[in-house]
């Protein structure tokens, strides 16, 4: 099975040896590496009924991958710990492992290496490494007079969730949404020459999101609801305030920096206290409410 | 609690940037990191009944902390994927992270990141990180004529199992070392000075293991049954032979390299085909009989 999956993902040049040692060695030019992980648990986080196995592939390596690049730096290679009952079809396997190779090439990485081991249910431990070509770009720098940007689409995998969740298939742009995030890779990978301040990917809904870069810089961000790209469905406002998984990237940048059309100004940074706010007033994940930070 | 279980682990001056964004940032210094990753499930790889929680982080850590070492790396950093049932006391996650806290320590690693998720058991997905500060220790070095060394116990780990799944609670020191191993490091981390050309941890059982070298260089692995350590049990050798989990390391050297007393020498390196005997026998994981592996 191992030997299988590590012909199927192959590995590229930031992989100097792939799976079949004790570990693998990737490069970290800089002397930095980055690195984050995910779990991904069947029934909580995908649904074997709801997407086919290369998009829980692709959005397994989506999610991490958009960490990696979140922190201005540019992904190497990805570790999978994979866990999945015996009786799982092995072209369940392979659709899986092509899905992750996809997403990863779609940044220069690849699969470095893993662990499989037998589950009651199917679940995916995703670590992605990256490299730094220059300082990081964490979610503490925001500053007062920063301008807020997005890039990447908000609320339309939450959309697509309550589609499926109602049993719904259509429409299929918003189901493929939740199936498989597009994060803007490369649009996110030129923040740090544009000058981004801060930047994050958006995971568990924008406003929350802010929230964290509020937090750690010490900054009140305000944010207009008319400037916020909306899915096309009812209440599209409240989806793309609150709604995650869709992986567009948010930053800050200073005032005055000449932001191309793939980024979207939403608002502004203003002196503290630590909040979010939506035009003029909290939002919380319930509605409009208090959501103050610290 | 991600904020708890930060606190209470910290980080090292290996991990430039811990939990809280969107990825940590870990030093890799000669451009080049080394990772690997396990799956560990509760019922599988680990018994809430059977082990402390703070025996179940040392040896979530150890196991690859030494998959690092083994490949000639100092390891620098683990990244922790962590399930848990949300009744799951807080108390037991505490002491859960304090062994693997300690466990790094032993190393001059530190916890740098993580993901907790709710699960139905408890499952811990790890991966640590490591700097190579000269050419890796791979498995496919070994040579005619070098000498085949283990240094740490061998087979106390399984004895201990199989105690254990009797319904014994001792020896305790066989019980012990089924909880909690104790990889070698620092003998395993001089492994290079010695001119070791091929290592790895035995965590599968010494013969299985040893046939991943034998595979991976194009050798046979010849291994003289009295000098294997064994376990303070009837039926040692078979233990010490197939057991795994202890995470001894086990190395090749060149022939008249002088070893240390921490080094066992067990066996030599002759010319192909790839497969390990024992006193001149194949030895499987059933007992004798044939063990050739390509």
């Amino acid at each position: 099975m191992i030997a299988r999956i590590a012909a199927r993902l192959g590995h590229g040049p930031e992989v100097e040896l792939g799976p079949g040692d004790d570990a693998a060695i990737v490069r970290a030019p800089g002397g930095r590496v980055v690195a984050t992980t995910d779990l991904l648990l069947e029934g909580r986080h995908f649904r074997r009924d709801w997407s086919p196995p290369y998009d829980i592939g692709r959005k397994a390596a989506a999610q991490n991958l958009a960490d990696v690049v979140a922190m201005g730096a540019r992904p190497t290679a990805l570790l999978l710990g994979f866990g999945a009952p015996p009786d799982t079809p092995l072209e369940w396997v392979d659709a899986l492992c092509d899905g992750l190779r996809d997403e990863c090439a779609q940044v220069g990485a690849s699969v470095a290496g893993g662990d499989i081991v037998r589950g009651t249910t199917v679940l995916l431990a995703v670590t992605a490494l990256g490299a730094l070509d220059g300082p990081a770009i964490t979610r503490s720098g925001a500053r007062p007079g920063d301008v807020v940007a997005v890039t990447g689409r908000l609320g339309h995998a939450a959309a697509g969730v309550e589609l499926l969740s109602e049993g719904r298939r259509e429409p299929a742009d918003l189901i493929d949404a939740h199936r498989r995030p597009r994060p803007p890779y490369a649009t996110a990978l030129r923040a740090r020459e544009l000058g981004a301040t801060a930047m994050l990917d958006v995971s568990d809904g924008l406003v929350q999101d802010l929230g964290h870069v509020a937090d750690a810089s010490g900054v009140r961000i305000e944010i207009d609801g008319a400037a916020v790209p909306v899915p096309p469905v009812p209440d599209g406002l409240r989806l793309a305030l609150t709604g995650g998984d869709d992986h567009a990237f948010a930053a800050t940048f200073p005032q005055g920096a000449t932001l191309p059309a793939e980024w979207r100004t939403i608002g502004r940074v203003a002196e503290g206290p630590a909040e979010v706010v939506v035009d003029g007033k909290t939002y919380g994940p319930g509605g409009w409410d208090h959501f103050r930070l610290s």
